[in-house]
């Protein structure tokens, strides 16, 4: 029978190498903490809860990535540097087979990103997981969401819809074959970060947000901060592989509204296009130009004839719905 | 019906003023924050569950108040600068009057300690409150657990124990007359973080920690980190108004294994005892000498006549008893 402390002991207090930007890691009554100087904190919070953001019995190992992904997406939204992170974790009870798995899958991920565990809560409670990340980037560089320029380039890193795919295969909405559910699911449960192609965009993107909870959602957000509008080519939007085998209206649906594809969207002078395709390169990551920035407000879809195709944001809202 | 965007404007994304050291608060993917130069960052974080930390039906008022100022006495106890902190917060549903309510305890403690609201997040769950602090110490006066000395005066903030009597009392355990129960309730409810006195201990105190699960417990925790042990001088520990009332033993008992006290445990050389006491008058606090740091482990609790009392630590762990 684990303690309160012997729980953190065993998973979550690991050796760290002396020097760099943590000074006090896991154990006191706070962590220290040396940013680089000349470089602005970016700070972020996530809190995942069972039966909301994962399905009840979800796989811990996955978890322990995807919690930790979803923060990390943040700091790449603002071309940050990941550093350090705290952890406080609610569980119904001490389940050592689980902790073990939810941490081999938390520092797989925080030692490929390079970001430490110093600090952090563990208390009773239903499974809720709340992570907060802080990152560095000098004040002036930092991909804001109220940076866009009117005649901007709109691009996306990666593809998307074949997390929502996923989702609704696992719900019963849809059917897939156990190989093309396999491939989707891994995007569901194991997104992947864009956080090097967030700090290869700085100096080059005038704006930048990371698609969460659905592309015209979370666009929609970044115009709202940069008073501007947009147009996307739906013919130009990257379909995940899974989500490529289905009708074209789906697609495009799954693609501006799917959710959970932790990819970024930002935005560009036409003047830096080789820029952007270097630091795609650079980072490893595809992106893709899928439109422009407009005056006015709003998102306009439009098809290969430049027609306007009726789709709106049905971005998701945590208390939208049925309170 | 509140949107979990409106729901944030509305309560958590108050006008902020220009300078300072949040760069960018509430609203892009992360916050940017400057801390001041050569100093480091101090982070903290605690979460707090329904029917845990509190009792389900809990003044949203009084839980906006401790919520934050739980946090804030990690802070104080490693003589940080309250600068900001996050808030994430899983809500069974957006009820208005609570929000509003928790948003006016959460700030009123915020703006009398100088520490602002930089992002977060909400979502709907079972009733969770997830805060994450930062605060600035300049590295080498950082309160750590690990710097106590042989032969350092131990000291304690304030008065222990009437939280634990007021805990009793709402749980029907113990009977309390009503004015003394609203007495010993403010130090449940509305703890005050010993921010101030942190601050003021700088230079002066070799090692601190705040008071949260008993001072038993914590003290234990010191100690650990610090290699050595302690004795107390049971007569001069400082009760609670309320608990000064109760026969001696049980006394003894609350103050040395309460909790929820957000006192500081600090120790100093005992050259420094009017440098502590004029940091103590300066923090507007009072301070009580309660014993002293030994060779070895454990806490020896004394009597009067030098007479070793039986007391041990009764700490609150969150997973040691019935899972």
């Amino acid at each position: 029978m684990l303690s309160e402390f012997e729980l953190i002991a065993r998973y979550f207090d690991r050796p760290q190498a002396p020097g760099g930007v943590v000074k006090l890691g896991v154990g006191d009554d706070c962590a220290l903490l040396a940013p680089p100087p000349s470089q602005t904190l970016a700070v972020s919070t996530d809190m995942l809860v069972e039966g909301r953001h994962f399905f009840a019995g979800a796989d811990p190992e996955k978890l322990g990535h995807k919690a930790l992904a979803v923060n990390l997406s943040d700091l790449a939204a603002m071309g940050a540097k990941p550093m350090a992170f705290t952890l406080a974790l609610a569980l119904p009870s001490a389940n050592e087979a689980w902790l073990a798995s939810f941490a081999r899958g938390l520092f797989a991920l925080a030692d490929a990103e390079g970001i430490r565990l110093i600090g952090g809560d563990t208390t009773r409670g239903p499974l809720n997981l709340c992570i907060t990340v802080m990152g560095s980037v000098p004040e002036d560089q930092a991909l804001r969401r109220d940076g866009a320029k009117h005649g901007d380039d709109l691009w996306v890193s990666g593809t998307l819809g074949d997390a929502r795919l996923a989702l609704e295969a696992l719900q019963g909405k849809i059917a897939l074959p156990d190989d093309l559910l396999a491939l989707a699911e891994e995007r569901l449960h194991r997104p992947t970060p864009r956080c090097a192609l967030g700090m290869a965009l700085r100096g080059i993107a005038h704006a930048a947000i990371d698609v969460s909870d659905g592309l015209l959602g979370d666009l929609g957000h970044l115009l709202a901060r940069s008073q501007l509008g947009a147009e996307i080519h739906a013919a130009s939007l990257p379909a995940g592989p899974t989500l490529a085998r289905q009708p074209t209206n789906k697609q495009t649906d799954y693609m501006l509204n799917g959710g959970d594809d932790y990819e970024l969207c930002f935005t560009a002078p036409p003047g830096k296009r080789d820029a952007v395709l270097s630091a795609a390169a650079s980072a490893n990551t595809s992106v893709t130009r899928i439109g422009s920035l407009k005056p006015g407000a709003g998102v306009q879809i439009l098809d290969a004839a430049g027609k306007s195709l009726p789709f709106t944001s049905q971005s998701f809202d945590h208390f939208g719905k049925d309170i």
